[in-house]
């Protein structure tokens, strides 16, 4: 089928090449004139405008938006203003899904259809599969249907089909509810993925730790005393401690072969220095977690951490520091690195 | 090769038979004398007794313990006075790492050696293979690499079989360093496994509250207000979710895949009361990174959250209400479940 | 001066008496007519209807409004329909800040003044005093001024008063900024107040746990062990160290004082049952810290113990429960209390 | 009555000091020549070594070390060396309570008492008095009952005098068990105390970032942005906030009322680098929970946080980068304060 793809960064463009390496005509619009230009090469349909974006969409039109969240909602409207009842708006980039709820309830009183996508699968998707999480009206989600199952991964290769009850899920999509429900899963799928992070993250520095009892201490009133040095005098192979937990173990997952890889290629991480970014979903979760009251101290750990590793501590510490001081005359031992 | 088999409970008597379907002749033993007869059947040699169990072992004899942590202990001792110089005792249980190093120092000096070996595979190793992190002497280690290639899952079906200097983690198991380090690395597993498993099910709990807004809400100074239901009407279905996210999502894994299936056959888990235990390895994690200084916050969230289900927050939430009551006459409004 | 009140709970008619108390003429009004009564009688001067409420103050007219959350944006608007530029509305409430920032703002374009309050000090504010944290224009906090001083604490008794140019923070109020800023400074203060209650809360709960080595304790594979029961013999009079600690310790304050209290009457604290809810302040804590990328895990870690309290991690527990099943055969224990 | 002091630091000389004020009798003894020098001038009787030490006590004699963590266990046993049955031996540094429990059952066996004292009060304790944690046989605790209340703190000044029957709690010591109690309930006071030191921290932290509208965002896909920039202008004054808040709000403390000093002499806390150190209390106090199995989510934290303050994220955080680069191709952005 038709579809329109307006952001071409890499998510985009690699989205676009799975769609026409599976037949499906793609009218492709990007703000950059050579991003265009490489779809057009690999067989999309080149727009240099919006209008001609949408021009060139036939009705009821699927636009498919891939933009950074910052620049989305004005997008959408600008869009909008082109289009007529019945077209559709898929946005698939992270927003935030209270945008989606809003977009969809003034789009709606336009007659067009607001669907969105929350797009798992990072730079590996165009190969792997992206897991699609989509909201939106039944009647839009089914029009897109055919362009879900090819972005998706699709069955399991080597396993016996799911059956035709079992849904599109074990395909790797799935239409979660009305409109926002898409962005809602995905940016929970994102805060899952913040804890699940950091708790290998965690197990590894305690590996890493290992040969403690190897290290000369200072023996002062500021430093805490190892008290049995003698079961901290292993040096572990991180690297191929994370290989080896691949197979077989209870806690494989993809984010583990990644790491593996990662680690084999350069183990002490020297290309790194460990400021962690994160990009809205974890914060937005633990924001939904305290609307509804739900507990999530895992979770909420792992997004302080990387606030933490930004020097967002940095205030806080030194209050400590200067308690400390206040009431036991500690003074500060000089900041070092592990 | 031969190896004797103390201990066949489901663990040990799984891979008693995975190792005789390997070709492996396998001494076995263990207290329940039907537990030894079963295994006979399958091809064992069996004991009825813990001295003819060693007496039936040839030289260097290798007799692996598979028993609950509380009593390795005792009946590591026990066998260490049968055996002799040269011969080699594995620990594959739950122990705490500290008693390995122990107990090596103690058996190396009548000649013993002692190899440690976390497992994981849960009930599933027996088709799976299970994940092996090996601690001990080297000499040992390589004497017992024909059994530990054949407990593991061995290379990935359908891959390249990874080059000789890859090592055995490809395979599924690893030397990881001396006496101890087995069940260190296994340790930290475990404790890797308590987050991940933490941050699946605070994801799935938020999932499951995106319809907040559509509850009613007792307005009373005791209840926060839902500021925006609008945002809370998603009535998710958590069992398609977690199938989706098994299919190129960033967080696809191994538990993901049992928590499906799980969500699949029972999707209000009313089977479950949600009191969760811990077994020891979480709460050794976090003790070696409290030793060595590491923070842990997210695997420390998991096992608090554990002994939270378990009923000992119970005092402190008392004394949170009393101090409420103190300070602003609150008075607390009855328990009830969510 | 003069000052009208409006709403008449426990907080608002005490403020009313203190400052009756000092000389202050109070208008006040309630949608209770015996609580109107019932102040006209200690002095103040009463009114029927909002309308007369207004009507009977003097201009530039202030009224302050001391009512539940979620009613105080609806009547903040009635009362602006009443009154003239140059007036004065005092929110003392336990608002969120947007609001007032939100208020001010729409308030500001009628030549209206929004002052917002954040009011501490509980069922003790009348004879202790309160401390206010203040948000507003100069000019309408400076006109404020000897309500604020009567309604704070005043200076220490028996130390020497405060220097002109310490302020007003030593007499326990303070204009903290523009609109919202009271509220905002009164937020993280309760914020605060759950991480420090959550502290003493988990402590004493050590201390409760400090006999668990005379316990029995079931030997099985979902129980871990306790190692060292020698260590755990203490029978720990928790009502007699929370009054030792008043005394000189670190840890000495106010909310320690109010626990000794509460822990001498009923050390069992026989009348709670642990559902401890939260009002509202350390949700928009966390929002705070959450948008603005501080770290916050020990006030987040105290409110979603609240949460867990009021059975909010039921379903995550439940699926944690799950998947051990699922992995490892693990029948979930009975649950029962600590 | 008369007590030995051994161990002349900063704490041990202001005991002596307070002790010697109240008319008892100080034999006192330290590596150090000039620190017993200086304390015979002020009226103690000195000692050169610790054989002229024991002999100058008075039988029953009472020893009191005043030491380091890292040296008390040593000395114990040479100071026990010296002395008779019915002699006592008080350690009030800050040893691990295990150490208590193991000498005690030691010593016992040669009839020497064994009295642990956990004392709170830092460098103020000189005028303020020391909150004493005691824990040791009934009579041997009796028996130095004079001293202890010396070193107190008393009954508060303008307070009625407590009852007889109210025990010495409300003179700031308490016998709270046998041996070992003392160090118990002083380790859980520094776990409470490093949780609401965190808790103030976390929340000014808060406060400081409440200008973050004003600053100028970085728009790019590794900066999370800031939704309502609105409702966040505000300066706080942080050094006033924190004097405020001493008066008559619920969060005033004795830390606060340090803090406050703090923040007023230096309000950019410009000394100070943010290398919290933690001294074993915090670290032993979750021991102690994790084995007992009490959830202590809020202590962990502080405990965490100090880690991370000391460097010890590091490697977890560069693991997180090399996650996010893997799957998503995330590069880091360069780290910086602030």
């Amino acid at each position: 089928m038709q579809i329109g793809m307006m952001g071409l960064g890499r998510m985009g463009a690699n989205m676009v090449r799975r769609l026409l390496r599976d037949g499906h005509e793609c009218v492709v619009y990007d703000i950059n004139p050579a991003s265009v230009e490489a779809l057009v090469t690999a067989g999309a349909i080149g727009a240099a405008s919006m209008e001609e974006f949408v021009g060139k969409l036939t009705k009821p039109r699927s636009a498919w938006l891939m933009l950074p969240a910052a620049i989305t909602s004005r997008v959408v409207d600008q869009v909008a203003d082109l289009m007529e009842p019945g077209d559709i708006i898929v946005d698939g980039g992270n927003s935030y899904y209270h945008e989606a709820v809003d977009h969809a309830a003034r789009l709606a009183s336009k007659g067009l259809n607001y669907v969105d996508v929350g797009t798992s699968g990072g730079v590996w998707g165009l190969e792997r599969g992206y897991c699609l999480m989509i909201g939106g009206p039944d009647s839009a989600v089914q029009h897109l249907d055919p362009v879900f199952a090819t972005l998706a991964p699709g069955a399991d290769a080597g396993m016996p089909a799911p059956g035709k009850d079992a849904g599109t899920a074990p395909f790797g999509y799935l239409h979660c509810g009305p409109s926002g429900a898409g962005h809602f899963v995905k940016m929970v799928h994102n805060g899952i993925e913040y804890g699940v992070m950091a708790a290998y993250a965690e197990g590894m520095n305690i590996l890493k730790s290992a040969n403690a009892g190897k290290r000369q201490r200072t023996a002062d009133a500021e430093t805490s005393p190892l008290e049995n040095p003698q079961y901290y005098q292993f040096d572990i192979d991180i690297a191929q401690v994370a290989e080896v937990w691949r197979h077989g173990s209870v806690i494989g997952s993809w984010l583990l072969d990644l790491t593996a890889g990662v680690l084999k290629a350069d183990s002490g991480l020297t290309q790194f220095g460990g400021r962690v970014s994160d990009s809205g979903e974890g914060r937005w979760t633990l924001k939904a977690a305290i609307d509804t009251g739900v507990p999530a101290p895992v979770l909420s750990s792992a997004l302080f951490d990387r606030f933490a590793s930004q020097g967002e501590s940095e205030f806080a510490d030194k209050l400590l520091s200067a308690m400390r001081y206040a009431f036991g005359g500690h003074v500060e031992k000089p900041k070092t690195g592990s």
